[in-house]
């Protein structure tokens, strides 16, 4: 895992047999923080690469379809997201696009390492262009501290943009964790998190995610589906997670009229993105 | 490109600075025939691996998604298809998923290398469980030469599953051939090619192949994209083609009753392959 000799930055899952490779020019940036190695590459056709324990988090190119997929579907299924936390996050790619929607009065994000956040505002300025709006706060603490803390009932939306489950990110995906969110989420609030690959993961991340969603209290949960090509598979999803109501509907009128860019997210994308493979209609039985 | 000394079998794209890494265990078997190189692979997870001239082709594990999205769409889409065409496909599993439909009276697969069906046949059963089926023809010859000769109208569904656009493949993504697919189909005919990746090639290929189409005499041009694995981004594309009609509607009612398996077709998989990202709206403008 890593750089290779050949020009070629390699990540592979011996476990799942598979892995992505990226042709880069030169490393940019190392760096070992508290919790995580920190590298940023310059790749031949796809930016810059952003690499934290030998596992790539994302591409200059290809980070749209993950960012724009995690963020706008829950909040046009939100009712009127007025009050934001990411946990996680640190690259501040999922703040931007939380950002663009002017009805969001305030978005907190909880990353526990400062490390990534201040390699990527020297590295992807572009992800970081809404770190200086005022209805933004950085925070860099443990995010399951932080959502215990919180006041009852006091978030719209709750963003879980976290790394794989091992190191730092581990906690996240737990039954106490996801009791914690839902405790801290409005009646109308709505969770998503990352849940890996659809065809590498459904029977055990994917599932695990959904069921400790569940076990945490929440009543609906959908998985959405969409592509990210730094990932293993390039086939990924989301699930959100809320207190009732059904989360495949969204309000199609606003997302339609939304004034702000998006390059993959759209009302028929995001209709698109709640669509069950075949294989998957078992365990996706809210959509 | 090929299996390393390191028991992982590497497919890199120097251009667009991508590749894909499957761990095999060994090599089962290599051929050259007239016209390409033959690998086939044991993989540790994703079964059995075909490579043609270096390029992965299909996993034993993955193929269902490409194989399914190139042939059912276009057979729900067209009202009654009943003479099937396949180009290339040599492999089998496309003729496999066309002869699911009842409908179809008869499907001819025409690949010029018989070498790769042979190989199919003794490495990859499961896509050749519909070759002894009556309603199927598998001729070896030049599938441009055989489109030129058909007798004009007289194909409902025409489906190109081909290589890339390099080597024995590279005709059957011009204006001419598209001419030749329009003229043997009747006038609800409808084609569908593969036409590679949306994020990788919609500046290049997949804009090309939709202007061939055009320029062939295609009114109606559509693109459908789902997750393919083993193909580089994991983010395919297949676009269909008609005379007239409304290419984005398809027999939802025969689609969702239909009595066959499928893995990852299903009506809304089916809609959801239909969605245009905002990035791609400039060029699907049919749908």
């Amino acid at each position: 895992m890593g750089q290779g000799e050949d020009g070629w930055f390699t990540e592979r899952d011996d476990d799942e047999g598979i892995g992505l490779t990226l042709r880069v020019r030169r490393k940019l940036h190392e760096e070992q923080t508290p919790y995580q190695r920190i590298e940023v590459y310059e790749t031949t056709s796809w930016g810059r690469l952003l690499v934290l324990d030998g596992y790539v988090m994302l591409t200059s190119r290809d980070n749209f379809t993950y960012h724009e997929m995690m963020a706008h579907p829950v909040l046009f299924t939100h009712p009127h997201p007025r009050r934001v936390v990411i946990i996680g996050g640190g690259d501040c790619g999922m703040l931007r696009e939380v950002m663009k929607h002017p009805g969001v009065e305030e978005c907190v994000q909880v990353d526990i390492d400062e490390g990534v956040t201040r390699a990527a505002e020297r590295w992807f300025p572009e992800l970081c262009s809404a770190n200086d709006d005022p209805r933004a706060h950085l925070l860099f603490e443990d995010g399951i501290e932080y959502v215990r803390r919180l006041e009852p009932g006091s978030v719209d939306v709750m963003i879980v943009d976290s790394t794989d489950p091992v190191g730092p990110a581990v906690g996240l995906f737990g039954k106490d964790f996801m009791a914690s969110v839902h405790r801290a989420l409005a009646g109308d609030g709505l969770m998503v998190q990352q849940s890996e690959s659809p065809i590498l993961h459904l029977d055990s991340l994917l599932r695990d995610v959904r069921t400790a969603m569940r076990d945490g209290g929440f009543a609906r949960v959908v998985t959405l589906q969409f592509p990210v090509v730094g990932y293993p598979s390039g086939w990924w999803s989301a699930t959100m997670a809320g207190k009732g109501g059904d989360l495949t509907r969204f309000r199609e009128s606003d997302a339609g009229a939304r004034a702000f860019t998006t390059r993959y997210y759209n009302c028929a994308t995001h209709r698109a993105a709640l669509a069950v493979p075949e294989f998957c209609r078992e365990l996706l039985t809210d959509q």
